[in-house]
């Protein structure tokens, strides 16, 4: 539901001054007399997002702030401090919620950031977990959805597909190639890559008003999409197209400056896989010439 | 568990100079370059803050923000925008949010409030609703919990108690006030009774390092605190003391400049009903002398 929603709620939202960019990009960024601050904000729930009794409440705590924190990375924005919202099952409340923020801090401590405040529930229903990141925004603009430009070339970190195997629950939020890549001032628009790379390059071409053409031999496909296509009945491809929560970045990297980017940050490859194009919609492009792609990763004849 | 997890919590997190104030106020403060940002988070679930059956879900999203611009309000912030995150039981889903989002829609434009971003999930388990709001602080410094000094007086907005007969699900977050008051200067600590105002004045007690004695004949109970104690087994005082979720200020209040305290703003009251005192703890007075009392509103003989 949640594309349907988003713009029924863009528009019947209110707009004041002080929000400079509302609903639909990965954070929001409010006006402020200095440098702007960015606002993302995302829940968890058990079963959904995770299950408790497999992965246990320390890698909850560390998942949430991830989750966050990639979104900030998307923006390019500073992380400052975050918010932490616990809706715990009456059993073991306390214990359940002393782990999870133990998750929370720990990640927090790797990345520099504050928890600066929270709310604390105990209930009948499940676990959910809920965060809000605040970041400053970098002085010469955010990272948007909306930047890329037809000829800009689709550049992604890292490798895609089966983060269901354990990637999900044990990510580095891309801060640091954020940061790397910002001075360059080559990235024209920026997402992290949570609900699939097809539809993440989706969300950007409908904020650009553009396409996207995707060379399928040149997509970076995780050892873990390899291994979950052997039980799946997908092949390796369409999970590293359909699958989400990869938490990489996807960016469109203006042409002029692409020999600048380095083919690596920190040990992350980064790998352009193709062209944003002037015709809407995504297209994919291998041996066998040029196809309609579908966001969900379905691939004719992969 | 709260109050002891707040306090572990608080001792277990990073302390980044880009925060002021972390946890265990009614909001955190944000350092910026110009005015402070104020951010308060709260999340209500279902079955805990309220019966969906019951209220309907066009309340929940009314609630969702009167629950977070009372704690501005209490900051004496300004409020800018919110975030809304949505946890919705898979039946209906997409009819329960827009309604909830409604709302939310309905506060957020009569406190002249934006919606500047969220977060909606689907899930199996019942009903979860959060919401992070942001402000602005006033630029000669927020109020906080912290402020009161023995001397002071205990100043209350509205009547108190028995809002679960209604008030809890449609009241009015006190930025009028706040804002009438404000310019006063006489105000030096404040927050909003959300917990009941026992536990709510011992918070101030606390933060404040001193005691409060309070005039049991001068609280001013509501008509709902009267019509739940016909059946509650308790005292109307009882109620007005003990009951959470009023969401009236509760206000330290410069004993040199009470005199220039308005008895009502918009037709809301304002009552002294106790002085803050160097001797910690919670005392009452009545005609009978100086007893403790205790937070949760159990009152000797009442």
């Amino acid at each position: 539901m949640e594309h349907g929603f988003i713009a029924w709620a863009k528009q019947r939202a209110m707009r004041l001054p002080k929000v400079k960019l509302g609903i639909g990009d990965d954070c929001a960024l409010m006006a402020s007399d200095g440098s702007d601050w960015v606002v993302t904000t995302d829940s968890l729930c058990e079963g959904t997002h995770f299950i408790l009794q497999e992965c246990g409440p320390l890698a909850v705590g560390k998942k949430l702030v991830g989750v966050n924190l990639s979104d900030l990375a998307s923006m390019a924005a500073e992380p400052a401090a975050v918010f932490l919202s616990l809706c715990l099952p009456r059993k073991h409340a306390d214990r359940l919620g002393a782990e999870i923020y133990e998750g929370v801090c720990q990640a927090c401590q790797d990345y520099n950031v504050a928890i600066a405040g929270g709310d604390t529930n105990v209930w009948d229903g499940p676990l959910v977990v809920h965060m809000t990141a605040i970041g400053t925004a970098r002085a010469q603009g955010s990272w948007l959805r909306s930047g890329a430009r037809p000829g800009d070339k689709i550049v992604v970190s890292g490798h895609l597909g089966g983060s269901l195997l354990g990637k999900h629950l044990d990510f580095e939020p891309r801060l640091k190639i954020a940061q790397a890549l910002y001075p360059l001032g080559s990235v024209q628009a920026a997402t992290d890559i949570s609900d699939g790379l097809g539809v993440d390059l989706l969300n950007i071409t409908v904020a650009s008003r553009c396409g996207a053409e995707v060379d399928l031999d040149r997509i970076p496909i995780s050892d873990a999409a390899i291994e979950a296509s052997q039980t799946s009945g997908q092949s390796p491809l369409e999970h590293a197209i359909g699958d989400g929560e990869d938490f990489e970045l996807l960016m469109a990297v203006d042409p002029a400056k692409i020999a600048e980017l380095p083919s690596e940050v920190d040990g992350v490859p980064l790998t352009v896989i193709g062209t944003f194009v002037s015709r809407t919609g995504l297209w994919s492009r291998n041996k066998r010439g040029v196809m309609q792609l579908q966001p969900r990763g379905y691939v004719h004849g992969s």
